[in-house]
């Protein structure tokens, strides 16, 4: 199963960051069954912007990946985009089959509010409805476990979504130049470990412009806890084969998910 | 609060074993606090050894471990030895307070049951029970948790200590040279971030003699997910000051335990 993760500049204008996830899929999808795009791709990660670039569902954002599913065919996770629903704003991931339906979505359910003292200090809760459950989609060739962001420092959360299927956990992020370094890799590496499954991160590149400055570093890693591949912080895209036996020989050498005992976990 | 690990060279001698303790003691303690020893410290990681080396709860390692802990003033987590119960046996670990009374014990509740092709194969299930539970201590001057090395791998587990107040989760334990160098750290640092509390790994040290070759690499993490100090295969320990004040500093910046959503966990 060929994964793509494309790490974009996200910029303000949201047509221009369709355009240049347009511009992926006509020269870099390489053949690849899945395309997941990062947290916030069409709208800069900024609390009090949220609101401008939300859409409905079945909004224009939302047919423009239907129709580049449909178009390339090709599994989109389609990074996150501000979700107007009533007077509500989500941060939400829609996911297209190749065909072009739309599969599931998410709607961030761990809202990040934090204040690192000589770091960040970030309130999504101000603008933001948090989302209620863990999210699995059938994609046909696969299950896949879709969370955003903040979601992923929950084991419990990614726990449920493998112990429905999903082989890999598909994860639309933008962690910072704080959390990033210190957390990252070492929490994607631990969920793939623990739950024997794909993990893969995308992140928006590293942007002068914005105050809110993306870790980048999108990366994949296998069942094992190998980290496949890693980008660093510029734009760009990365592409790799995952195979998905690897699941099984890891789960048979060292059965982790047999050895469970949910009796005692209370 | 100081914390001393001892990365022991484990022989076939019992009571050679307990004089590697005792020496320890007497020559190394540095005005500790707690001393961890590693798994099974008075018997070689062998299952067709266990049953030979098993002693009932207030036997021979459990009386000297008392007495080590009230002579010198310093808590015990006792790694952990082969228990009898009548006709069973444990992987147990035995925790002592500072007047060497023993104020809690653990029995792995996860048995390592694995066959690694190309790697390790071992059953411990085959002469081994289980425990039913996670362990928490109060030693007064703080709270800790207790678990038995491959309990270190299901996340639950070490949660719900942390719930319950485990400010350091200790984890006596022995890798191997095919799961340490690909899960040994990032496991302890990913538990150490997502609970935001002190983990402290105590290993036996590499033996030359061993059928069993244990990883080593002891090591203590900080709620940030820092590595404070890692040793490498040879005999020795590690010794660090924790500062248990850190736990709120970052549990403040990033409130990760505040914002868990029980309810979506199913």
């Amino acid at each position: 199963m060929k994964v793509t993760i494309l790490q974009m500049d996200v910029v303000k204008d949201k047509e221009a960051n369709l355009k240049t996830v347009e511009n992926y899929f006509k020269t870099s999808l390489s053949g690849a069954d899945l395309a997941l795009l990062p947290e916030m791709f069409n709208c800069p990660y900024e609390v009090g912007l949220f609101s401008d670039y939300a859409e409905e569902e079945g909004g224009r954002t939302y047919q423009f990946l239907a129709d580049l599913a449909k178009e390339y065919q090709v599994a989109i996770v389609g990074g996150s985009i501000p979700e107007k629903a009533g007077d509500k704003i989500y941060n939400t991931s829609y996911i297209f089959n190749k065909e072009g339906l739309c599969v599931g979505k998410h709607r961030k359910t761990h809202l990040f509010d934090v204040d690192i003292k000589g770091g960040i200090t970030f309130k999504e809760s101000d603008v933001l409805s948090p989302g209620q459950a863990y999210t699995l989609v059938d994609l046909g060739f696969t299950k896949i476990g879709v969370c955003i962001c903040y979601d992923m420092r929950f084991p419990e959360f990614i726990r449920q979504m493998v112990l429905k299927g999903a082989q890999l956990v598909t994860i639309p992020a933008a962690f910072n130049t704080t959390t990033g370094p210190a957390h990252w890799s070492v929490t994607a590496r631990a969920r793939a470990i623990d739950n024997q499954c794909f993990v893969a991160l995308a992140s928006p590149a590293r942007s002068k412009t914005s105050t809110y400055q993306a870790y980048g570093h999108s990366l994949m890693v296998n069942p094992w806890g190998e980290v496949l591949g890693e980008m660093d912080k510029e734009p760009g895209c990365l592409t790799l084969d995952l195979d998905l036996r690897e699941i099984e020989t890891v789960r048979q050498a060292l059965p982790l998910l047999k050895h469970r005992k949910e009796e005692v976990y209370g």
